[in-house]
């Protein structure tokens, strides 16, 4: 399969990739590093990663942005970042890629696990977690031409540690390795409309 | 208690207003009805509403639009509609009240049920469906004075049918009076963080 894996340089994307990668082609995308460039909040830039890669059989999406910030100071535009980051920036890699995915194709998102077991000042990305939820819930009943579609939902991943543990004390981290394994199930298996816990 | 129903006039608050009308004091608020007029999408409006009624025990929300439409022709405007609307609407309506509600209060939002048991053309209200999810059960830990906050996930109510039975076709309606309760056992009761679902 060929397959791009955008946010390939992110602790997530480099677990997918390096599941993937054993066993297909895998195009690296992100927004400052990678094979090809692209800002998911840019739909131009999105349509133009397509362009350059032609079609393709499989996009796992390992981005998206949220604001972490207490609750009661939360302002509009920051707790509306991970709608339109993490949430309209994954939809859009997956609306703007329903013409260049091969029949049979696959798009597997990213969101995490703070929307079933929550951590103070992660409002905004428990919301965005949970759209993404129901986003792949829905649109798996409309995919064209038998493509899937899933999120995987890892707990905090073991390489995240040193840099955000502190704000997951009591957490138990999830090895590289399994996550990779979710990005694998998903795009090699059958699933679809699924959030692909791994925990 | 003295509870604020927004969107009152709706079906879904309609029945919320019934039940909660038997016990507490309800102030009805809406867009363009009710003892007090309300635009979710306008803080303002929203911090308006709130010097109007002064302090106040609970606050239901009943209210939230979202863009229906085919998967495949969705553009990022139509999407979004559920996202700054019936998501951020409401969250809005949390984020302003945490000052007014007194000690012990609690906020009760509206989803539905096409996150779980989705219908063609309903990718928008699922993925708002789910935001919501997610927002109060990250929220619900961070809530101060001992607020809580839960969101109804009601089916289709039985006097919706007659509107929009033809996109449930299948989906066993629910009643009005079921659908009162689930609010009261949000408003009344002591969970916090829940999806309460009624089916």
């Amino acid at each position: 399969m060929k397959i791009i894996v955008i946010g390939a340089q992110g602790d997530i994307g480099r677990a997918a990739s390096a599941e993937l990668a054993a066993r297909h082609e895998v195009i690296k995308a992100g927004r400052t590093s990678g094979d090809i460039r692209v800002d998911i909040t840019d739909r131009a830039s999105i349509d133009e990663m397509y362009r350059k890669t032609g079609n393709v059989d499989a996009v796992v999406s390992a981005v998206g942005d949220v604001h972490f910030g207490p609750l009661a100071e939360l302002t509009e535009d920051q707790f509306m970042l991970g709608l339109t980051h993490k949430v309209m920036g994954q939809v859009n890699v997956v609306l703007a890629g329903l013409n260049t995915l091969n029949d049979g194709g696959s798009f597997t998102l990213t969101s995490g696990v703070l929307d079933r077991d929550p951590i103070r000042q992660a409002t905004g990305a428990a919301t965005a977690n949970g759209a993404l939820g129901g986003f792949v819930k829905g649109a798996s009943i409309e995919m064209p031409k038998g493509l899937r579609i899933n999120v995987v939902s890892p707990g905090l991943l073991d390489v995240s540690v040193p840099r955000y543990g502190s704000f997951f004390h009591g957490h138990e981290p999830v090895s590289s390795k399994r996550v990779g394994l979710a990005y694998a199930k998903s795009v090699e298996g059958a699933l679809t409309g699924q959030v692909i816990i791994v925990e």
